[in-house]
């Protein structure tokens, strides 16, 4: 069914339709192109033939979608949240579908110091080298998170890059957005209800408000909601 | 390069990577088979060959985007406003790509009745079928900013439908989001700042909150705002 779709007859056809040639680089991948292409509105200076190529550059380079994902509260290391799970497959299902080579998919963990290390609470700490053994072990346990994810890509034959960071999760998601540069940003959300998020606070609001590129955020399904819905 | 990419590996492939073989129905086109898949957890349940089948048709079938459009406040009707253009340009570059068969737009365009007659305020009203006259042109004026949608989609060769809805832009949507239950709603953002927000009102801030579907809010480009951010 795929087969019959009509080959490359969008990029040139689409430009017919284009009003604003500046549209294209707006989110571009690479941060030197946009910078090359300024000024102008609607259309109306002529395109160049420089111009066309980098356009043309910005559409067969592969969309760049962050996700910001977690291990699971209820399972720990190396599971993903339900929610985080929920975010990354629906990004597959709706919107990759099988345009692998259309898309690379970045995922950020962002490890909360703090609250990480709970799981050391019965070990003893004799010398400043169990420190470090501590923070070792929590960063293996992120590593093994993102390796389900990158094992999946890997499977699906979807581009993908991964990494940890530490800190607030909210506030390192916007200041990676604000580097990377991503194409725009998939959050999974609990569904929380608003008394609920008193309590909790929400990366994805945050990230909605504050981010420098679009998000989409991704609720987890009803039926596979905990029946405490704070856990994912 | 895109003809490089392997076909169909995907789908087939992406089922080992999935723990919850439920949440590939969530947002399914269909509801009634989404109906039909109900119950079980984490794929505890073995899959039978019907669900199978379901599952399928669901990838098969074009993921469903909304777009919520609106004319220009500088140049009326037929012209779309800048950040509807830009949401639809991001859409068809960041999201459909060159996968044309892969999506279907879903253009809705809400009319605000009130404030559209503004154009007739040099009328002469002397029986009840001038309104009705009023009404039609209003309509014509909408079709017109929907017809440059379609027309774009027609030349892609992207699968689309439009409509109009009368009502109050914010409630209006949520409100065939609903009913229609799109896989995902695109909605343009003037990107205005806290002060001029309370003023305005952003319909993107009100669906991202109430849409029953994940939304993504696109932002015009700086160099596409106009002097006076409100304009569109």
């Amino acid at each position: 069914m795929e087969k019959e779709k009509p080959k490359r007859t969008k990029n040139e056809r689409a430009t017919t339709c284009q009003m604003s040639s500046k549209t294209a680089t707006r989110y571009a991948t690479s941060p030197s192109l946009a910078a090359q292409n300024s000024g102008g509105f609607e259309g109306a200076r002529p395109v160049t033939g420089g111009e066309r190529e980098r356009e043309e550059m910005s559409h067969i380079e592969p969309t760049r979608v962050m996700l910001g994902v977690n291990e699971s509260t209820l399972k720990g290391y190396p599971h993903p949240s339900i929610s985080s799970r929920r975010a990354f497959d629906w990004t597959l299902q709706k919107i990759v579908r099988d345009n692998t080579t259309g898309f690379k998919l970045l995922f950020l963990h962002v490890q909360v110091p703090d609250e990480d290390g709970s799981n050391d609470m019965d070990s003893i700490y004799a010398s400043p080298d169990d420190f470090t053994d501590m923070r070792n072990r929590e960063k293996t346990r992120g590593l093994h998170l993102l390796e389900f994810f990158v094992h999946c890509c890997h499977e699906i034959g979807v581009a993908c890059e991964a990494w940890i960071r530490q800190g607030d999760p909210k506030e390192v998601i916007c200041h990676e957005v604000k580097r990377v540069q991503p194409d725009f940003l998939v959050v999974g959300s609990r569904g929380l209800g608003p008394f609920q998020r008193v309590f909790v606070g929400t990366v994805s609001e945050f990230c909605v408000k504050h981010a420098e590129c679009p998000v989409i955020t991704i609720k987890r399904p009803v039926e596979e909601t905990p029946e405490d819905p704070i856990d994912d």
